[in-house]
This record gives structure tokens, C-alpha cells and sequence, in this order.
């Protein structure tokens, strides 16, 4: 059974979340975060020692959901070129997807944190080497199952499929058009049919 | 001849220019202003209405240092590949560079402007839309000379090219590490090469 406290911190870091993901952790004050809770900045405070570590868990949930998200549609898939296609087909449309609304939880925090915030920044550095890793092992698989070419350098393919990603992410967000995405992401989608054998 | 209150202001700029896009908009203190330039607060007061003409000042400094470097590599090549060589040639080395090792002005501002600052947010929609005019009508440029493919659709690949700078850049800044900056723009040289007729 979960506490009554631990309900109280889940619906802190659920609440907050979508704030510090759209105003940045600076940009985030304990007054968004008793807005958005209702709740008393005492009782903030008795369930997190600072807003740093509201932060860190919000960081968490931002990108869990988009895990899960990711994830959940992987799974339903059994070629590895399907499977690799999840990532492009989900960030074209990311504008409208709730969970993405504000942005990549990755890419928002990343410019923040690297010059201002070492705990956020070691969670970032994570999160790139995890997603990384789970390409590498997409296309790993892929190429055991012959799949993928042999000759794919996954750990090149990763770094190529993420900057796209990413780049093209920071440049729809802030214009609102989604052109970019289109165009970047319909490359990308052409690159992992080019990794057919 | 330059004013003292031109030179005044010109000098605040310079000084908060590596600390806005190092800090962010929010990020920056009035103190970090005072500190950096040496002057008071009502002297910074007195050049400027408020921290926010300070960002927007900081912003186009930064990102004029950036247009100038690439200009004047640009220019001293003829051929359009060569000349489309100078911006994964420039990223790969960024963060040895100092007038980009806070990262991307635009990067930096995009992430934190889009939800909270609609002045700065202007101002980075117009940067992209400037650089993207600009890499297409080298293309273009380069089409007309048979130094680039007729049939190159040079909105599609400025879009390309601009999602991969600034997705590898935002990892190899938050990261230290620059390996993805070495494969996403030697990818990019590539590209770039194969636009060759």
C-alpha cells in the first residue's frame, strides 16, 4: 500500500513535471509549485528537502513517460526496421503529443543544466548514454536476425539518428512550425530503410 | 565618434554577452551584471530599461560573433561544397572554439526562450530562419554555377543540415564529449560532398 506521503510526493512531482519541463529549473519558483499542487510551501518542503530535488524527480517522470511511451509501441513491433521507425514516425507528430507538448524533457534540460546545475546534468548525460545504448541494441538485434546489415555502425547510427532528432526538436519547438520535423524525420525514416541488408 | 554612453553600452554588452548564454536568460542576475562589467546598478540602469534589453542586446552579440566567423571562412572559398564545408568543419571543433564553447546562442536561448520570453523568442525564430535562407542560397548559388546538383531541393537539405548541427551540438555540450560532434559532421561532409554533380 502507498502512504499517504507518498501519494502527496507523487502528485508534487506529477504536477510540477510539465512546469519545470516548459520554464527550466531557474525559470520554476516554489510559487508554480504551490500553484499547480495546491498545497502549502510547508508542506513542499516536508515531503522534499529543496526545490532541486523536485526537480530531479520531475526530470524522472518527464522522461519516464516518454520511455513508456516509446516503449509500449517498440515492443508491438517485431522487424527492427519497424522498430526503429517508432522513433521518427513518434517525434514527426510530437507537436501534438501531450507528452512531448513542451519538449524533450532531454533537450530542455540539457542547455539549462550544463553550466548551472550538476545534478541535473549528470541525469541528462544519463539519459543520452541510456538512449544511445538501446539503439545500439535495436540494431545489434537486427543485425543477428539479419534484419540490419552487417556492415551498420550502430554506434554511428545512433549519434546521427539522435542529433536529427534533437535538432530538428529545438528548431519546431521554438518556431512552432512543424516543417522541420517533417523534413528531418522523413530522412531519418529513409536512412533506417537504407540499413535493410 | 563613439559616445561615452555608447562605449558604456557597448562594454555591458560584451561583458554579459558569455554570461547570458552560458547562464540563460532567467539564469542571469542583475548582480552577475554588475560583477561581470564592473558598474553599478543604476549605471547598467541608466544604459539599459531593464535586464531584459540587456538579453536581447546579448543575444544578437553572441550571435553576430558566430555569423561574422562563419562569414569570413565562407568567403575566403570559391567553390559552393567547399564553402558548405566550413559548418561541419566549424561544429566539429566547436567546443575548442571560445566564441562557441558556452554552446549555440540559438540553442541556448531556443530551449528556454520558447515557453517564457517572447522578445528572445523572436529573435531565435529570425536567427533560423536567417541561417536557413542563407544555406539555401548557397545552394541555389552552387545550382546556378554546376557546382551542386540541379536537382537538389535546398530547403529539405538546409533543414537537414541545421537539425544535425544543432542536435550533435546540444549532446557534445552537455556531454564534454565530443565524439558525436566528430560522426554527426563528418556525416554531414558527407552529404555535403555527394551534392556534387
Amino acid at each position: 500500500m502507498i502512504s499517504k506521503a507518498e501519494r502527496t510526493k507523487q502528485l508534487i512531482i506529477e504536477k510540477t513535471a510539465p512546469i519545470f519541463n516548459a520554464k527550466g529549473f531557474v525559470g520554476t519558483s516554489m510559487h508554480d509549485i504551490t500553484e499547480a499542487t495546491g498545497l502549502t510551501k510547508g508542506s513542499i518542503y516536508g515531503n522534499f528537502e529543496n526545490k532541486d530535488e523536485v526537480a530531479l524527480a520531475a526530470f524522472d517522470y518527464n522522461h519516464n513517460e516518454i520511455i513508456a511511451y516509446l516503449r509500449k509501441r517498440i515492443e508491438a513491433r517485431t522487424n527492427t526496421i519497424d522498430r526503429l521507425l517508432v522513433y521518427p514516425e513518434t517525434y514527426k507528430i510530437f507537436l501534438e503529443l501531450p507528452i512531448l507538448k513542451a519538449g524533450c524533457p532531454i533537450l530542455n534540460t540539457a542547455t539549462e543544466a550544463d553550466d548551472t546545475h550538476p545534478l541535473l546534468k549528470v541525469k541528462v548525460i544519463n539519459a543520452l548514454k541510456n538512449w544511445k545504448k538501446a539503439i545500439e541494441k535495436m540494431i545489434e538485434r537486427g543485425i543477428e536476425r539479419q534484419e540490419v546489415k552487417s556492415t551498420t555502425n550502430a554506434s554511428d547510427f545512433a549519434f546521427i539518428m539522435m542529433s536529427l532528432i534533437e535538432g530538428a526538436m529545438m528548431q519546431a519547438k521554438v518556431t512552432g512550425d512543424p516543417e522541420v520535423l517533417k523534413v528531418s524525420m522523413s530522412y531519418l525514416e529513409k536512412l533506417i530503410n537504407e540499413l535493410k541488408p
